[in-house]
């Protein structure tokens, strides 16, 4: 392995597509707003945020105490990144001034060495970094060194940019390998992302370089967050106490050459993991990309859901153990799965396998956006696979997984984090090395590449189609690689992939996922990719207790779930017939219009009316309606299974 | 309804039984002499539990503080009820004048006004009868009640009783329905039982209306609990909140009459059923004895496990919602099942209808004594039908579920509770009325009753016969009716009943599920009963999500599990044929020597290796073992699941 390839920035890139620019304009339109008032503190009935207040408190512009979260600043770095990246969706002046107009306030509130946190410039600055573990200041920091990196890209403006820049130097100055140096590493990863997200910017070794610091730093002394415990004699969350603690939660336990499984909070783990990733592949380190490489084959091995959710245990928002998947216990965090794209984009980048571009594929269509209600208003944090109404949100141990999404949370990491993505999704689309531009996603669009300007066209997910029209920008030969979901079997008649209308023998040109077409291109070259989309059973492994005897059924890289209120309910007594008979069709009224639903010809399990009886239970034919996961809990409480049945 | 029929002392039956003498002597042998060191504080490594020396204290023989639960008492009040049915088994001089020597120092605790309650009298005099809520005064007392009851009649020793007595009158001083009297309930109920049982024993009324007006003032005024807590201003448990109370944990939430579904703590819930039963039966109350059906059908209807466990919520051990029977997570408190079978024996005392004597069973070959190792050594409170090494006891929501036996527990409810139920076998044998014996479960013994002495052979539950050898103590005709269980069908020729090796037409003689069989006796009249068992496969409701698609067998009245130890683990993959090929045989050896297993002909599935695969399993025929469910993890952690995919 080695990092070929160069970052295609979302600023490139105009998504043009049926599914994705409606999203698109929902985070745009509803959620950045809503956010913006949140953070200004003019939502009624929604939790104080009081984050930009936080801010104009430490620049000495408003009076008053701080309030919040110990992470709140955080909340509006995520706010201004997702910004940055809308600013290139849809510029909006308006909205850019007064953004310009919250950094400003920023600016003002860093102190003279570069520190910037309110929570510690307010209430404690005695305090300042002596609570790594559970204090959040590296944390902050990553998301505002994201925020300015983001901002500079979208608007060329540096203000925010600085301000990060001497941040990032601050820490620099206090955190290092060298004698002298503090060893600390934050107890919340997130910092290393930021870091490199500078360093690509400005091209300074040196951020690259506390990036890497504090990865390798990690697990090095497995007791670094008791012993600052210990030095400083206090905690912020909790009561005191003079205990041992538990950091396979920080994975904070091994080296991160040394960790083996996934463990601990997901968010947390999948944060480290893709600046991992980004290191390795800037660095061409490959030990550090074995360590990767994994990480993610357990994840993928054992821990992932089919929606691509991760995090099986509610308890600390983390991984479970292997193949240890509850469906209606499921945390599966939005967060988490938003991660999950972030470390399989920077694994592709390593090496361009088209399993990675499969599992981003699986976490944009469905545990991603399902965190969002289709209108954009309500946002789920936890995505089950199975939800019952009277049980979920309501019984111990499902009080976590709510069986409709509620409206902003106090503790806002979800909703921010789908604008970001949402918004910034050209730059998962492609990646472009000396002589190959490699299209990971078919998402309509047009890319303006270094090589290229290329359009996409293209009805995906609900169809197999996609068209690639080519203007060249340069007269060389060079290589356009498109990648192909792993269901395509080209060997397949009915798949089939052509250069301006005649057939290319895609199953010479497939490697490892993606088809690749080398020629000395002309405007007007045209890329037709065409697979019909069949509706597929999965299985899970026979490890995965909870899914023993059931199939899901998924439809190009879509997962279906079933309702209750499109199955006359009792979920639990469908069965999907062994021969499947499945017909998608297109929803053309309501809340689900447009998207394309599966009618089954199932059955139905009739059973005695006693609690248990020795007569077996009959079958009677069904029709089965299944619906895309991501659009699930759009109508109501109901029942939701993803794995049903099969007989 | 009404109670025609009078209660059999456990002092009038002798076990000898070879499935239930050896669990008589385990108690007795193991448990019993256990508990009293425990009592003694003379176990290294158990956790202290100075019940005793709290008592001598309290009657000023030792000088100290108290120590232990608000309701330590109740431990020794337990421990003296089980030895008092013990020296009815097995009498033990020794035992019986250690027990003397206790009870007179319990005898010297009791206050001058009868008030007796070790932790109010050494540790909070001035809080007595405050915080009926949490304190458990009253509780503590119904199981002084019931042992001195007891004590009485195992040995005619009236000292204890005399204490209780004194107790009770000391109650009814305080509570009751006049104006002047307080209307306060017990939190947690079992002062109900109490107090019938120093009914029957002395036939005082007072008792009995006592034991009503508690019954009657539950839930009359919901917020009488809050009240309590607001007069009072303090807490015992937590910390003190303004908020108010859900008291449906404590079944006060509306009267006894209106409650419609078993909700709350289980324990609490059975207990206080019990006592309805057993005064709509003494008193003929029609209205009350209604209320009992009411939520025996909601029980048996939609909240039993097959197991006879009850509580499907692990959040305060209580029910969970209807058909909400969750197996890895289930409570299924052994405790909660000791109590079903109380309630079921007095419902059977009021309506002679063998479903009731079918639940008791139930109860007695699964449930209850699954909470007791083989050896009588460790014991589980919570008896969950599906069990997972490394989720079992560890893993957020499952942690109260563990996976092997642990020793004994400072909450020592459990095993003292099995103690009483198992030395006291014999009281729910049988019922007497003026011209009927009522034998309502094949266990091998000798019972002296009113009208005849009868001796019952059997093999049963590993065997259908059962032999009742009669020997008249009146020339007058009377009836022997004898329960069948519910899936005897005498439809079918191998089903036989005999009188005296004649042939009996059993349709005729069966109405709700006992044999009638009247006639002038003769000593040594013999009535056969002969039956084989098959092994019966059988579904749950389709309402019970976690039942879809799988069923269980049982045979007899045993429920069979299975354990990853004699299935090569993998308890999802394998597959129950819908033509079921069981074999049940004797097992010759090992820890299970003795119990009747099942050699089951059926398939395992074999799948990918893949965490999702789109190539279905394949069927491998696969010998499975069913083990009985009570014997489960006996040979350390492993994987165990009563209900098993059908296929």
């Amino acid at each position: 392995m080695s990092k070929k390839v160069s970052e295609v920035g979302s600023s490139q890139v105009k998504i043009s597509d049926a599914f994705w620019s409606q999203m698109q304009e929902r985070v745009i339109d509803v959620v950045i707003p809503f956010q913006e008032n949140v953070l200004n503190d003019e939502v009624p009935g929604v939790a104080k945020s009081h984050a930009i207040e936080n801010f104009r408190i430490a620049a000495g512009l408003s009076q008053g105490e701080f309030y919040g979260m110990v992470f709140q600043d955080s909340d509006l770095a995520k706010w201004l990144e997702g910004v940055a990246y809308s600013l290139t969706v849809k510029p909006d002046a308006a909205l850019e001034a007064r953004a310009d107009g919250i950094i400003e306030i920023i600016r003002k509130a860093q102190q003279p060495d570069g520190y910037l946190d309110t929570y510690f410039i307010v209430k404690e600055p005695e305090h300042r970094w002596q609570n790594l573990h559970e204090c959040h200041e590296l944390y902050c920091a990553g998301h505002m060194m994201e925020a300015g990196a983001a901002y500079f890209e979208a608007t060329g403006k540096d203000s925010l940019l600085h301000v990060v820049e001497r941040l990032a130097d601050h820490i620099i100055g206090r955190f290092g390998p060298g004698e002298e140096m503090e060893h600390g590493i934050p107890g919340h990863q997130e910092v290393e992302i930021g870091l490199m997200k500078l360093y690509h910017v400005t091209g300074k070794e040196k951020y690259k370089e506390m990036a890497r610091h504090f990865l390798e730093e990690r697990g090095k002394n497995p007791d670094y967050f008791y012993e600052e415990k210990m030095k400083r004699g206090w905690q912020h969350w909790g009561q005191y106490s003079t205990e041992k603690l538990d950091v396979t939660y920080n994975q904070a336990h091994e080296t991160v050459y040394e960790q083996q499984e996934a463990v601990g909070h997901a968010v947390r783990a999948l944060y480290m993991y893709t600046a991992m990733a980004d290191v390795a592949g800037t660095d061409g380190d490959e030990r550090l990309y074995q360590a990767c490489k994994t990480l993610w084959n357990n994840i993928v091995n054992q821990k992932l859901y089919i929606t691509g959710g991760i995090g099986g245990n509610p308890e600390g928002e983390a991984f479970s153990g292997n193949y240890e998947l509850p469906n209606d216990m499921a945390y599966a965090e939005t967060c988490a799965s938003i991660a999950m794209v972030f470390f399989a984009h920077r694994m592709l980048e390593l090496e361009m396998d088209g399993s990675y571009a499969d599992i981003m594929e699986r976490e944009l269509y469905n545990s991603t956006i399902s965190g969002m209600q289709l209108d954009g208003k309500k946002y789920f944090y936890v995505n089950p696979l199975e939800s019952e109404p009277g049980v979920s949100g309501k019984l111990f141990g499902y009080r976590h997984s709510l069986p409709v999404r509620p409206g902003w949370y106090a503790c806002a990491c979800c909703p921010p984090n789908l604008v970001r993505l949402v918004t910034s999704l050209g730059k998962y689309c492609w990646s472009e090395s000396d002589s190959v531009i490699y299209s990971h996603l078919m998402i309509g669009q047009t890319a303006e590449l270094e090589k290229a300007e290329i359009m996409l066209e293209t009805t995906y997910p609900w169809e197999g189609k996609a068209v690639y029209s080519v203007v060249p920008k340069t007269e060389a030969e060079f290589t356009l690689a498109i990648h192909i979901p792993y269901y395509v079997d080209f060997e397949k008649e009915e798949n089939c992939l052509s250069l301006n209308g005649e057939a290319l023998d895609a199953r010479k040109l497939l490697k490892k996922g993606y088809v690749y077409i080398t020629r000395k291109w002309s405007a007007g070259d045209r890329i037709s990719l065409q697979f019909p989309l069949e509706v597929r059973k999965v299985y899970a492994n026979q490890h995965v207790r909870e899914d023993a005897g059931c199939v899901a059924l998924l439809r190009g890289p879509v997962v279906y779930c079933f309702e209750g209120a499109d199955n006359d309910g009792l979920l639990q007594s469908l069965r999907i017939p062994r021969e499947l008979r499945a017909i998608p069709y297109t929803c053309e009224e309501g809340i689900l219009k447009g998207n394309v639903l599966l009618s089954i010809e199932g059955y139905r399990v009739v059973g005695s009316e006693k609690l248990y009886s020795e007569i077996p239970p009959v079958k009677e034919a069904a029709k089965i309606t299944a619906i895309p996961y991501y659009a699930w809990a759009n109508r109501g409480e109901n029942q939701m299974r993803v794995w049903m049945l099969e007989e």
